[in-house]
């Protein structure tokens, strides 16, 4: 069963890209990555928090987040 | 061919959860991930450097910095 990886963003340039170099290098025989937009699902904002994820992009793998680089704090997408 | 990527760490716990959980997940048909000890290895951080690197865990590819979490800064490896 593959794992199940989410990839939060906010559609930033960080965030961009940070997915096309790292959310779509994962091996995809081992892992199924979800792409998530903070800024246009604000009801996943909970799930992210949740785990740890502080500001996005960040990749979250078995329930750690990964903050890759920085390009907008959780805060500023609750508006 | 494979794309070279580049994990820098220094050994913290940050940076070895970001190996486990982020550099060992990369598509091992497409990215070839080469695991470089800062700290251990002080004469590869001005490549680090000259990329943009400014703390690890880091991962490089394709000359892009991608600083993961926050582990200890650049600096505090060059003692």
């Amino acid at each position: 069963m593959k794992t199940h990886a989410i990839f939060y963003h906010a559609g930033c340039p960080v965030c961009v890209e940070a997915e096309r170099q790292i959310a779509e290098a994962l091996d995809p025989n081992r892992y199924e990555v979800e792409l998530v937009h903070l800024g246009e699902h604000a009801d996943r904002i909970a799930a992210a928090e949740a785990v740890g994820v502080k500001s996005v992009p960040a990749l979250v793998i078995n329930d750690a987040a990964f903050h890759i680089n920085f390009g907008a704090p959780i805060s500023a997408l609750k508006s």
